[in-house]
């Protein structure tokens, strides 16, 4: 019975990385929820960016270069969206690009993950390469917007709950 | 021509997958090696846990979680080994991860990635999930690392270099 039921096995289904970038995504919106309006566009440490600069870059990466991915026209890399230095505006674009990357993963195929791409038209790797570094790259961003709300005293939401 | 050498598709490869995570591993110890040697057991910001103590998170999660997935024994979880405040000393735990994660590795068969998993015994998961949890906690902490170095007027390596 195992047998006839038995499918080929892998690391990891297109189905459950998208469930996991979405589970990731769904806990840097909390992020941005967590920060006081004016802290969310002005605080830093370091002279390193804002939080907010830092949801643009990941906002003009993860639904462009996805879209790329999955229909192989190149995109433009536009990291600094109008938000009017509103949180509820960059959290409606964070909302769109939910969207948006749930559209085009339904468009990727298997065979898709492994070939070769230049994305953005300047970063060479593997489709699947570049998802993993949209992914690493918001966690790595994410992880510092945790320091920055810890220096205001504001406890983040838990890592683990996704 | 093609159709013969066609292999079966995936997201990514067991292969690919080790290379991705010591890659990270990899700038995470560029990252230790920034720290000047009393910052990296002293320096916090808003009440964080210095470095160090991170790292030593990951020392207890990395090469051990591996070993369980691996071999089915289960781990302990112990986050905090002995490292006589010395940055040589934890630099020396890193390597020996390093070795020991391509060891157990080898040992991971391709139909174990989807298999459920209580890792150390209390997390629920399945193995590939475990692994891209510890791959993750690792850049989420090392973006707070990030944070620290600048706030130290260091600047951290390229995170795109791995």
């Amino acid at each position: 019975m195992e047998t006839t039921l038995n499918k080929t096995s892998q690391v990891i289904s297109p189905e459950a990385l998208l469930k996991h970038w979405q589970g990731h995504r769904a806990l840097t919106r909390r992020v941005i929820e967590a920060f006081p309006e004016e802290a969310f566009f002005n605080h830093t440490i370091g002279g390193m960016r804002p939080f907010s600069e830092m949801v643009l870059e990941l906002l003009g990466i993860a639904g462009p270069g996805l879209k790329e991915i999955a229909t192989g026209k190149t995109a433009s890399l536009d990291e600094h969206r109008e938000h009017g230095n509103q949180k509820s505006k960059v959290l409606e674009m964070w909302d769109e690009a939910t969207e948006e990357i749930n559209t085009y993963w339904d468009q990727l195929k298997l065979e898709q993950f492994e070939k070769s791409i230049r994305i953005f038209g300047q970063y060479d790797g593997t489709a699947w390469s570049s998802i993993f570094y949209f992914i690493d790259n918001e966690i790595h961003h994410r992880g510092q917007a945790y320091v920055y709300l810890r220096s205001l005293g504001i406890e983040p939401p838990a890592f683990y709950e996704r």
